[in-house]
């Protein structure tokens, strides 16, 4: 397992190490709050990112948030105290736990095992949710398409589908590809 | 406010309900872990359930958080080391806020903000993953609905539609539950 650290404060970031390295086998990387954090980050493909702030602003925040990718991959973030405010922002852009005030070695195995757990319940259903939008959309635009062929050929449903299917087939491309080209065409010139 | 603390401990209920009221107004009610628990949480329609166990064993855990009804509102579980391995299972049951050795009364507030904003990203998506699955299923029960009506009574998809639409206003009901019972009754007698 890979943990990439994201720490200021040098002290605190061999505290965290030596945690981690305690708790069982893994990698850690600690990067400060630097330029190219985002990519630095991605550079690790890291299991987990664990990041902690004091006393953060909002726009500290957001960027720390943004540079580690949480919805890629699962994100713990430690403030204090008074960015306890923080915590709707936080977890609305997808932070997999949000500590306020709780950074304590021995706490920081079972937090990470609960944020890669939480992470990968809500990409799941995110994925879920993509994926029945698409399909709905798919749907939706086929619909459309076969109407289009339906009209102008004088055919029968089942026949405007064989239309639409042939040309995918030809053109080696999705159903639902051909159906948005051809949607978008007679709205061209229409 | 209402916070209801399901908690055996009668110390530490006390020490929580002292943090609660402390850190801003709310009604908080504490409740053992008795019989009849998911009627009594109910009973108070609580903002958030705070769960405190000590060294649970899975199937504790299992009751408690089905009787804390973590997907009709924010629950929040405070456990001993001992059960860290089971912080999965309640993420997946839809817990929004695992806790491992971190109960202390001043950070209780910040954990019960955080449980509070997760739980209502997680329920407005899960919210909109059932509406989205609901409308692809009525689409396709439709399109099912509107081949049937083509083929028995020859008629064009504007025209099956028409049937279909007419049909549900006549039994002031909507379009999908007429094509439901439409598709089924096909069913039945073919």
């Amino acid at each position: 397992m890979t943990i990439v650290v994201v720490e200021q404060d040098r002290d605190r970031a061999l505290a965290i190490v030596d945690a981690l390295k305690g708790a069982g086998d893994c990698e850690v990387v600690v990067i400060g709050h630097s330029s190219g954090l985002a990519r630095r980050i991605a550079a690790h493909s890291p299991d987990v990112v664990l990041i902690d702030i004091e006393n953060p602003t909002r726009d500290m925040l957001e960027e720390l948030t943004l540079a580690s990718g949480p919805l890629e991959r699962p994100v713990a973030m430690f403030v204090s105290g008074a960015a306890s405010g923080l915590a709707r922002a936080a977890v609305e852009a997808g932070i997999s736990a949000y500590v306020v005030d709780g950074l304590r070695p021995e706490r920081l195995k079972p937090i990470l095992d609960t944020a890669i757990a939480r992470f990968h319940v809500v990409h799941q259903m995110r994925a879920e949710l993509a994926e029945t939008r698409r399909a709905l959309e798919e749907r939706k635009v086929i619909d459309r398409a076969k109407g289009l062929i339906m009209k102008a050929r004088g055919v029968n449903e089942d026949d405007a589908y064989a239309i639409l299917r042939k040309a995918a087939m030809d053109q080696g491309r999705r159903v639902a590809e051909v159906a948005e080209a051809l949607v978008t065409a007679a709205g061209l010139l229409s």
